[in-house]
């Protein structure tokens, strides 16, 4: 076997808003990686570790315990990718511990406001088996299968400190699912080194992440890194064996949906030889559309295309 | 072989807006159907049958072919269905006929405004051994297999007549590629004999239908309805094999969501069981999201959830 | 003094949704008027007058009075009124009551699921030395001058019944308190003779409409109308003394504004000779704009330029 | 005359994106100032004084000028302000220069999208006598009164360096015109010292800020500061001699209105005693609402109440 990067996470009494709650450019890199080489990655789950079976966020929060939100384990220096190129990230992997949390927190979630009278909720569901174990209040199991992604992955924007809440052209809290094991990931390199971060993995999630939280799980990420030099794209994209798909996002969600479809209709264009128009109305008979979440600060959707339908 | 009624579509020259492209409760039914009785209906495609092989929409219409919007057959009395109750209508069939039409036409579609210079554009795709043969601009021609569903269909609202373009709590225009053969599609009752009508079939469908038009057809569509007597719903629900799903339609498309996951939370509550914040907090582990189309004056979002999790 | 036409509201025991809550091609005229010609008009308010001091809306429902909401007065024949005019509506005169309602209703207004655990509430203000006395919980009497205007105005839409609490092209609930006395309504023709309805007359409105309701009043309203043939317009306009403006409904409400500024460049090339692009510009620098509310089914928004910079 | 402290705008050359074009916790600040004490600051307009008479913004790009966007004058270390604490700041004067620009750029602004066929184009009026001097492309000369504001006014927040071009609770790229001479914008402290900044004078603008730019001129601006200890705030405020004003930005623009009619409420119940549920009614009936623009990546509202309707 041969020999892979581990890239250690923060302690997380040491964590900073700052500097883990953000994708920043003026953050030192916490290690260098070339194109090529594996690497591991240790990241918090989105709670910063600080919900423990047999106790509550609140709780958590009431012994004095700080939990910068969403942290990232980052940044990443890649050797190689500079403001202009395309980093490719391909996730190889994705190691999950034996149990995950899941809260409704008042104020927050995508059915605030339209379900009256929430009290925060907390739940621990063990991961075993290949399935989640969700216990209902009235005691019931149910078993999900894991299907594990990376929540939040990015790279530092242009000339702002952004928030790991929040999703954008630079990736970041897109929640995802599509950005799982086997999959490549396509992101805007706007820095010297791209300076990445990641975290925030969820064992499984429902499209829409609707109350605001999945299985949320600290993991070890096994990812790979390629540049592609001098190609520019404009949001993030993911290849699968099968499915082309850009991930896009925006208030309203529609306009999210929009980009995305946009984006699926220029990429067709640039790498496939489609007419531009033939590719918006071939869309309109064989793309597929995930909404990723409509809990985060922008709203993100996906679209689809299968590879079957494309020739270069 | 038992007896099949059969619904004949009204000539297109004597399609009229006020009667076919609205559903409205002034309207005298066309046809009465019992429950349990299967009943062939023969439906327009959304162009009322204008556009022709070598002919574009733009062409009939300058002949001077007055085109009522998608057109819907009906409405049809059913018996038994009073205010109050739910319709459900069970899709057996839907015969497909050798070809259908994709349009764009500048002002309408989900990309009007995000894509510059669009010129109107129709396309005739033939449909043979179960695929639709779409020819590039290019001149390669790409098969997509067929998918057929009901792109317009429901009932009488309760006192208004709604355009069949739009989709709302009585259905309509929802263009949701899930009501297809197998499935069943529960509407609430508005109206004595609820007025249901249909039409708009698609042979394949994107999700988004983003260009505004999918492979529009004129179709024979076998159905059996059932009433639910006493059992009032809020939205348009349908059930599968495998899946529960509500579908909703609201501006902007966060909304349709939210509504979406709000009706399969209560879904989940009334038929199955669950504490509300508990099926809130499991639909963000488990629930899938499929955006139905973003081209209508209302958007129409569909939220799943796998029947394997549930029991009664 | 010249005769004046009076047209009396229904007892409100035969009002009928059908007819007074649709703005509707299939409903008779109640009255056929003359352009030039001075009609006065007799108007329900929102509540269907079901609201009375000591009774809340709650317990007039209770006692079993069926009000179907927003009630109009109408259809009025408008003699020489043809599909493709424009219908302009000169607003003399509002004659108002000595109370008006205000309500808050759970499910419904601006700020529902953004204030938690409202309960419904009613509140009867008097009307007296053109203020409203409104009574604050408190007990302190607040005064403030009576703006009254139409609520709720419009023309049978083309080819559907249009709920009275749905504003559009149309006209209908676009709560806009610029359709006060002194200015002049201009509305698109749909219809033989228009079919113009109205009612919804509120004392005075914030913009917005927040709460849902304002200062909801049954009103004798004094109307003179006029009739541009072969003038189409898109979407309701007002001209005042002073100002032009656009009225547009839409969701989200950016939408509303963005068809209001579009209009409003349109109106500005079409009869004052402007560029467009110039007009656009122009617009950045001078326009006003109002929310009028966003609680209805769609929102309003009105865009307005001081005439003082036009000539035409 | 007391002393005046002048904080000098940096020149144009080494304006620099991560200093200038956010509000940002890392950068150093480049004046301390007291409370109480007269401020006149060096403001740059939108452009970082690109455009110049006789040269579009395109043709100052093409000559390899590198302009920030929107850049700001700052970070203004406050003394005395804490988080949790309120900065109020006293508008005292605008001084502004002898012209102005105006462009439209393809890709932006608020009917980008919906009229076609934009061409970038760009204006330059001169402002005499009290007036911007607007000359139309037919050559006609429109004077518009000059009403001058701070566009972009703000805090540092709490850990995200945020885009000078966005809106926010921390203030930011408002682009709105109650913040002008003689009122009091309050915003809330995240940061010791607030680290506040400024840029982005309007000589006038038209509400919306429809074609993305108004009359955007460098400034010299003179305020006061004052710190309310222990005050918080969850977004920007603004009092002027009449009335009381809260300013929300948001997408959908309907979201930022809500904010904006939510923290009105909170202001009355806070400050003035009422109850929340008819502070929220009498907001119906008196509140004024302003669309301050739909330009910025957020929108912005601004809701206002008369002070005579108030009593502390």
């Amino acid at each position: 076997m041969t020999h892979v990067t581990r890239i250690r996470r923060r302690p997380w009494e040491e964590l900073n808003p700052w500097e883990n709650s953000t994708l920043n450019p003026s953050v030192k890199p916490v290690a260098s990686v070339g194109c090529g080489e594996v690497v591991e990655v240790e990241t918090w789950d989105a709670f910063g570790g600080a919900v423990k079976p047999g106790q509550t966020r609140q709780q958590a929060l009431e012994r004095g315990i700080k939990v910068p939100s969403n942290p990232v384990t980052g940044p990443i220096f890649i050797e190689g990718a500079e403001p202009g190129d395309t980093l490719v990230v391909e996730i190889l992997d994705i190691e999950l511990p034996e149990r995950g949390a899941t809260t409704i927190s008042p104020g927050f979630g995508g059915l605030e406001g339209w379900l009256n009278l929430m009290t925060p909720k907390t739940k621990i569901s063990e991961i075993k088996d290949g399935a989640v174990h969700y216990v209902t209040d009235k005691g019931t199991t149910v078993k999900v299968d894991v299907d594990p992604f990376i929540g939040t992955i990015g790279v530092s924007p242009r000339s702002e400190a952004i928030n790991t809440l929040t999703p954008g052209t630079h990736g970041g809290n897109m929640d995802c699912s599509d950005v799982r094991p086997g999959n490549r990931l396509m992101l805007p390199v706007y820095q010297r080194g791209a300076l990445f971060g990641l975290g925030d993995v969820h064992a499984v999630q429902g499209d829409g992440e609707v109350c605001g939280s999945a299985i949320e799980v600290p993991a070890v990420v096994r990812l790979r890194f390629e540049v592609l030099r001098g190609k520019a794209i404009a949001w993030p994209r993911v290849e699968s064996d099968a499915e082309i798909m850009t991930v896009c996002s925006a208030r309203p969600l529609e306009d999210a949906a929009r980009l995305a479809y946009r984006e699926l209709t220029r990429w067709m264009v640039e790498d496939y030889g489609w007419e531009r128009d033939d590719a918006y109305m071939f869309l309109s008979i064989a793309a597929k559309a995930r909404i990723a979440q409509i809990v985060d600060p922008l709203y993100t959707a996906v679209a689809k295309l299968p590879k079957k339908y494309l020739k270069r």
